[in-house]
């Protein structure tokens, strides 16, 4: 069986850790999880030398554990964090995680989302969609799920985002997927969802930052085109990179050819990252991920 | 414009041809068009050097054509074909195939033809879907497209297809695609739609051929998976390969992650070939596919 | 036999064209072939329909070809290139293309050129290697070319340059290939050989421009990294890109491990981009490269 | 700094260890190091939760280490190996590993081998290249390495290898390359250097195993081909596989365009599997590689 099948069935915690780089560390963490009947499902460690940084993502089997889950948190930080100065976070594999879907027009990475949704790939929850248009209401409608229209305009973006953000605590939604939603996010949006908004970039970072990249693409003739899916942070299309995916063009495709050639790329490339975070393999440090197999 | 939204918006004709190579082909061809008041608006060709063997794909303008649309292929045949030995095929950009799809229990692909179909990225029809499980059915109703459930058992495998051909010619279907359907067709319903079915096999053909390739490429330790679309011919998994595509795996990789990985690849695959179809993009020679861009 | 190994055999002529779409160009240019007794080996056409501008790559056997080599050019554009407008050179198979080399400290490239030189691999000569260091003379010596280390500094450049241009002309190159030269062109010596100075940059353009793309690559956190090799223009790192290629990379790449992956791709991509420059399948095109295939 | 270039600076252990998996291996090996005053420079291990086997690879730094060199592997076999049922080897950095190469009559693997060897861009000595033809004798000249001739024919097969293993042994080879070495050695031979022979195939294995894969992949119309690095085993082109990568080909690559395009992959595919070799970064198990990082 499988680490992920073992997820889905077991009952388990992921812990992901960063810290200071000393000696010791996996091993104070693996008695901890030992001395309390834990079973290790997963472990996977990295070290940045340069930085002398240690990162960890490890999880393990709840049923025989001795701490109860409520007091984990508490005894790890306790006992180990403090002690090796950690950043951390603790996830249960019984959460399943709430994620809103925000999107504009265009429809491909949003069927992407609900169909692996709806065929149960990911170990996620729907509550709802936000649009600022109309014109893919009739998806959510087909898949089930809530759909809420909240036009954006130059002058009212805050009185939306408010209306968004409302939504957004009344679903107990735990992270955003933007599936080319096409508006920039103010800086007290994104500052509620701290690398909990996930975006998908329709280029290959740092290339071709803002509108418009596949026509920009064209025009400088690149022989490669690509989709990249980051965390959103207040600098446009510079967050943390999750994802990147690319395929080759050539002369003989037209701006056509390559927004159809790049679409593909964008849902894939978006769902692994939400995969990737639904399944807490992503660690953000110095705005970059870690991402764990 | 591109040649593919030109397609879409205009009247053309599409032409498919190979033939024996020798001097002055692109000429009369070109000539026959030009000379009728066709504009052309693609034209592809390719020789085999080692075949000596020729491979065009030209489309033109019908608005101002002087040949009724009714009369091509006679013309066509009578002064030209005949005289270079051409084997050929003529098609109209206002006929919008008819698709048929044939499913077992998977959704990935299904699910990725119908959003494409629905998003209106293809100009096709879908009149029916086809499948000897039930579980899918759901999948159909959300796009509201009949579903017929025509189980088959081993030994009844006969009368199931004599069902699944009647209702795909009372359908007027025009090819099929096999979107992870688990039966093996027989060579009398292939014979029905020679180079009409399209399938997708879940591995890097002709590498793990059969049942089960990712338990195969687990065991083998490849660092590659791939997927395969080709045509459906009597042997299995021999057809002409239309389209195939790849993607990185290691060691920690379980059968599970090879599966989830490959679905991805394979239900891009799939529709990259239905597309190059559905545009006439596609020739058979000698068991190989010629792909016009 | 196939279209390259008939080029290397044949005695044949390469005809690289570009001119405003029109009707009849195609036909027009294989009758002149025809007419004349070539036997066409390769044609390749492209049409840009947003720029309505037409593209061609047509090479011929000369063996019996009426027009003397002397006067294909004189009589090509009496009867062609004047009424169709065209932008067109011609080649002759049985030149071998003079490639000069510029390096500085790095070696990787340069072994990847010479290696394929001796062993045949591309018809072409290499009389001398031009470099403002010492550290790879006994490469140079090891495979038995002229060597000329001519330093750069800052306030000598001009002269620096003058000396280079001089060897250049008096061994009669034809083009040059910066395999990884650190020092910027001036604009003087780029008018001396347009679209004939072959560049490898170590990432993928437009992203990372100018120095150290691999130490800005592993900063940014990009998942994917590339090389490109593109022709030299007065703009740094902005000429028409030739070829570009990727891999991935993780977290657990270094700079030092970005940088060995990254120069893998740079040799091989550089090498592509000369053999499709050595073969003539390049044409420029408002600052694109057209590469026939 | 990096992991790899502290390892080419410093003086360290690597062990790569594999056994059944239980709770506290981590704590038990990383505790013997830290007590010993060992500083770890890289850990990496890989659990396969199918086979419950455990991998490792660990690296330290050697210089106030408590254990002398020449008993590290008697403790480490006493204290732990034997107690965790651990298959295990022990390298040190400071031991440049000695790689013989053996060729036929294609160049290219060559070069690259011995260009990043001349380079010092690998931790490797080559004190001799064997061949059973005299075609490349000159480059082992130009880059001063012996050359040995040993013909090869159908009925004194045995009599070659005994000469060929006699050089081997008298020039202590570590590890033996076969650059497109094109005989297939005997079970005794392989018997001497267990998975310490590499070999690069010129397909995507399992796909085209034996002579003349290009054709093969030519004739069946793949769409994609590749190259296998793999350790030889006694069954041909069935041993575990190291690295392998691929390149898209289209209708208008001929056989010889295959095999051009092929030669880059095989060259670079070849050369990540002897890099990783050499870093000690591979561990077989039930024929397949785990690849640490």
């Amino acid at each position: 069986m499988t680490d992920n099948a073992m997820q889905k069935n077991l009952n388990t915690a992921v812990l992901l850790i960063h810290c200071p780089d000393q000696k010791g560390i996996v091993a104070a963490l693996t008695r901890f999880i030992h001395e309390n009947n834990g079973n290790i499902v997963y472990l996977d460690q990295h070290v940045d030398h340069t930085d002398k940084a240690f990162f960890l993502r490890i999880a393990w089997d709840l049923d025989n554990f001795l701490i109860p889950d409520i007091k984990i948190a508490d005894y790890f930080e306790t006992l180990l964090a403090v002690k090796y100065n950690m950043t951390w976070q603790l996830h249960f594999s019984r959460h399943v995680p709430r994620m809103a879907i925000m999107v504009s027009r265009l429809s491909h990475c949003l069927y992407d989302l609900l169909s692996r949704w709806q065929d149960g790939e990911w170990k996620v929850d729907i509550p709802l969609i936000i649009s600022n248009h109309q014109e893919l209401h009739h998806i959510a409608t087909q898949f089930s799920i809530p759909f809420f229209n909240i036009p954006v305009s130059g002058n009212d973006k805050e009185s939306a985002e408010q209306k968004q953000m409302k939504l957004l605590k009344e679903h107990n939604v735990d992270f955003i997927v933007l599936a080319r939603y096409m508006q920039v996010l103010s800086e007290n949006f994104i500052n509620e969802y701290p690398f909990r908004i996930i975006n998908i970039h329709h280029s290959f970072l740092p290339a071709f930052p803002g509108a418009r990249p596949y026509q920009s693409a064209y025009e400088r003739g690149v022989k490669i085109i690509g989709a990249t899916s980051h965390y959103v942070t207040r600098e446009l299309d510079a967050g943390p990179i999750i994802e990147q995916d690319v395929t080759r063009i050539t002369h003989k495709d037209s701006v056509a050819d390559i927004i159809r050639k790049g679409q593909d790329l964008e849902k894939i490339v978006l769902s692994r990252a939400v995969y990737a975070h639904i399944e807490h393999k992503l660690l953000v440090y110095k705005n970059k991920t870690i991402v764990f197999s």
